[in-house]
C-alpha cells in the first residue's frame, strides 16, 4: 500500500460518509433526482447577486488586470479593500497588513493552523462541530479536542475551561454554526474570552482564538456580534461562499486583531504559508470580491424555507431549536440510533446526515439551501417516518 | 513567539529571498520601475490566448453554469477533457478518475506528496531545483534530498542510483527544467525509468516518479518526450499557468498512469487531500481550461526573448546552456560567488537570482517572462558587469 498511514486511515475513517453519498446518488438513478429530497450537502444554490456577473465582465474587459502569480498574501488593493470593510463592521482598525487573501476558508483555516500549531499540539472546538475541522488538524499535525456546549448548543465556559489544557494552542469557534445554526451572543464571546484569558495565563502561553464565520451574512431577525470585540488575540477566518454564493470560485480571506500578541507576525506567516498550500488566492476572484464588499445574496430565500422546514417538522412533531443562522437545522433524532433514523428516512427517499459525523450523535442534519420543492415535497415522508418510531 | 517551530525556521530561511525582493522593490522606488530591469520573476506576462476572454464571457452567460462546490477532485466533464487530451498527447489511455483537478501545479504537489509520503520519508530532486520543493515537502512532513545532475543540466542516472535510500518514496523530476531550461530527452527518462525500476525492487516497495511539467507547451525546437512512456508508475503534475498565462488564477491537474501501482487508490486519496487543502479546483476555471485544451500563448514571443538575451550575453562573454523550454537561462557567475555577482549586477540595476537559492551556487537565473525592452536596456550593464570581474 502506497499511501501515507494517517491518509489511509482518514480516507477509511471517511469512507461511511462516501458510503452515504454513494447511496444517495444510487437512489438519485433508480427513482430520478427530481424525486429524492438530498437535505445533505450545505451547496449554496441561491444565485449570485447580480451584481456579480458585470464585475466578472468589467474585469475580463480591463486590459490593465492580467491573470499571473499576485502576491503570496494577496493583492495590496484587494487587502485594503476588506481591510476598509472589517474596520467599518467590526470598530477595529485593520491595516492591510492584517489580511491575508485565500484559497476558501478551508485555505485560511490550513493556513492559520499550520502558523501556529507545532506537531501533536491541540485545537479545541465544542460539539457539534463541523466535520472538515478534524481534517484540517490533521494537514496541521495537530489534534482536535472537544468540549460539549450547551443542551441548546451554545458555549459552555466551564466545559471549555475543563477542556484547555497546556497543549491547548487555539480555541476554534464557528457562528453561525454548522450543523446547529446557532449564533453567539456578545456575553457569551465575552466570557469566553475571559476563560482564555485565564487558560493563557494558568499554562502561562497565549492561547488563540479562531473564529470560522463563512455565514456572518446569513442571518435571521439576529445580528452575529464581532468577536473582535470579546477577545483580541483573534483570528478571523471568512469566505465569500455563502454571502455570495461563489464557494466553488475558493475566495475567502483570514484577519489578525491589530491587538492580538504577536499579530504582525502571525500574519506575516500565515502570508508564507499561503504561498506554500496554493501560492496565492485565484486572481480574478479577489478582484472580484474587492468591488463587492458588503454585498450579499437575497437571505429572505434562506428564511423562507428555513420557515416551512421548521413549520413542516414541527407539525410532524420532530424537536429542534430554530436556527437564527447558516442554513441548516439539527433535529433530535426520534431514534436515539441517528444512523439508524436517516436509514429510515432514505425509504422515503429523503437524504440527511446523522449527528454522529458531527460529533453530536442522537441528531440529525437537514441543510435548506435546497428548492423550495424540496422542502414541501419532502414533508409527508418526514411525517410518515415520524410515526414509525 | 507562538510561531510553530518549523515553520519559524523556514520563515528565516527565506529571509534572503524576502531581503532580494525588497532591495529590488526599494530600487524601482528609487529608480523608477522602467528603469530597473527585474529578470528575477516567472511571472508569465504573454497575454493570455485570445479565445480566453471569451469562453470566460460565455460561461458567465451561461445561465447553467454556477458558482457552486464542484466534486473534489473536479468537474467529471473537465476531468473527462483533460483525460481524453492527455491520452492523445501520451498515448496512454487516461479514464477521467485517472484526473484530479487542483489549485494549480503547487496544488497538485502538496495533493500527491501528502498521499504518498509517510513523516521523515524522501523525496529525491536533482540539484538545480526549484526552490519551492522543498517547502511543499515541509508541507507534506517529509524530507527532500538532491542528486547532482550532469554538467549541462541533465539527469545523471548513476548519481540518482547512488542517492535512492529505504526512505525515497517520491523521485520529483522538472521538465523543462526551472531553472535550467534543460528538456529531458526519451533516452535520459528511459534511463530513469531503469534506475527505480532497480531501485525499488532493491528496497522492496515501489519508488513512484512525480513529474512537474508546468512549462511542457514553452519549448523552442524541442518536443517532451511522455514520461509515461518511460515509466509507468509516474504521476504528471501540471497547471495552465504558463501554456495559458492563468497563473494567478491557480488551475492544474494532476494525472496518474493507469498502469502505476495502486494507480486508482492513488487517484482516489489525492482527490481526497485535494478536499482538505482547497475543497476544488477554482469551478470557473476548470470549465474554461476544459474548452481550452492544446490552446497555448505565442510560443514565439518567448523565443524571440530568449533569442534576444542569449545573444546579448553570449556577446557580453557570459557561459550559458541555451534552453530548450521554459523561459529561464540559468548562466554561470564570472564570480564564484554567485551572491557577490548578483550584488554587483544590482549595481546596474539588474535583478537577477542567485544558484544558491536552487542548490547550485556559482550560477545566476534569469527569467526572460519580461518586456523585450527590458532585456535589450539590459545588456549594456550585462556587459559592464562582466568587465568588471
Amino acid at each position: 500500500m502506497p499511501i501515507a498511514k494517517q491518509i489511509g486511515r482518514m480516507v477509511e475513517a471517511s469512507a461511511m460518509i462516501k458510503a452515504m453519498f454513494e447511496e444517495g446518488a444510487r437512489l438519485k438513478a433508480e427513482h430520478g433526482a427530481q424525486n429524492v429530497f438530498d437535505f445533505s450537502l450545505g451547496n449554496p444554490d441561491v444565485p449570485p447577486p447580480a451584481q456579480f456577473k458585470q464585475v466578472l465582465k468589467d474585469l475580463i474587459d480591463d486590459d490593465e488586470v492580467n491573470h499571473g502569480y499576485t502576491p503570496n498574501p494577496g493583492i495590496a488593493a484587494v487587502r485594503q479593500a476588506v481591510a476598509d470593510y472589517l474596520s467599518a463592521e467590526h470598530g477595529v482598525p485593520f491595516l492591510a497588513d492584517a489580511i491575508v487573501m485565500t484559497v476558501g476558508a478551508a485555505g485560511a483555516l490550513n493556513d492559520i493552523f499550520k502558523t501556529l500549531l507545532n506537531p501533536g499540539e491541540q485545537i479545541l472546538v465544542t460539539a457539534p462541530y463541523f466535520v472538515g475541522y478534524n481534517q484540517y488538524a490533521v494537514m496541521a499535525g495537530a489534534v482536535l479536542k472537544s468540549a460539549p456546549s450547551t443542551a441548546d448548543f451554545h458555549l459552555d465556559p466551564a466545559a471549555i475551561e475543563a477542556a484547555v489544557t497546556e497543549k491547548t494552542r487555539v480555541m476554534l469557534i464557528n457562528s453561525p454554526n454548522n450543523p446547529t445554526g446557532a449564533v453567539y451572543s456578545k456575553s457569551e464571546l465575552d466570557e469566553l474570552g475571559a476563560v482564555l484569558e485565564r487558560a493563557s495565563y494558568r499554562f502561562g502561553r497565549r492561547i488563540y482564538l479562531v473564529s470560522d464565520e463563512p455565514y456572518r451574512k446569513i442571518v435571521y431577525e439576529a445580528e452575529v456580534p464581532s468577536v473582535f470585540q470579546s477577545y483580541p488575540h483573534t483570528i478571523v477566518v471568512n469566505s465569500y461562499s455563502k454571502e455570495l454564493s461563489l464557494a466553488g470560485e475558493r475566495i475567502g480571506y483570514l484577519a489578525v486583531h491589530p491587538d492580538a500578541e504577536d499579530a504582525g507576525l502571525i500574519a506575516g506567516t500565515a502570508g508564507f504559508i499561503n504561498s506554500m498550500l496554493c501560492v496565492n488566492a485565484p486572481a480574478m476572484m479577489q478582484r472580484a470580491v474587492a468591488r463587492l464588499q458588503g454585498v450579499t445574496v437575497d437571505i429572505s430565500i434562506y428564511q423562507r424555507r428555513r420557515d416551512i422546514l421548521c413549520r413542516g417538522l414541527a407539525d410532524a412533531g420532530y424537536e429542534f431549536t430554530v436556527p437564527l443562522g447558516a442554513f441548516y437545522l439539527f433535529v433530535k433524532s426520534p431514534l436515539a440510533d441517528d444512523m439508524a433514523f436517516v436509514n429510515l428516512l432514505k425509504e422515503e427517499l429523503i437524504l440527511a446526515v446523522p449527528g454522529v459525523g458531527f460529533g453530536a450523535p442522537g441528531y440529525f442534519r437537514l441543510s435548506y439551501a435546497v428548492p423550495d420543492a424540496t422542502i414541501s415535497g419532502s414533508l409527508e415522508g418526514f411525517k410518515r417516518t415520524r410515526k414509525k418510531v
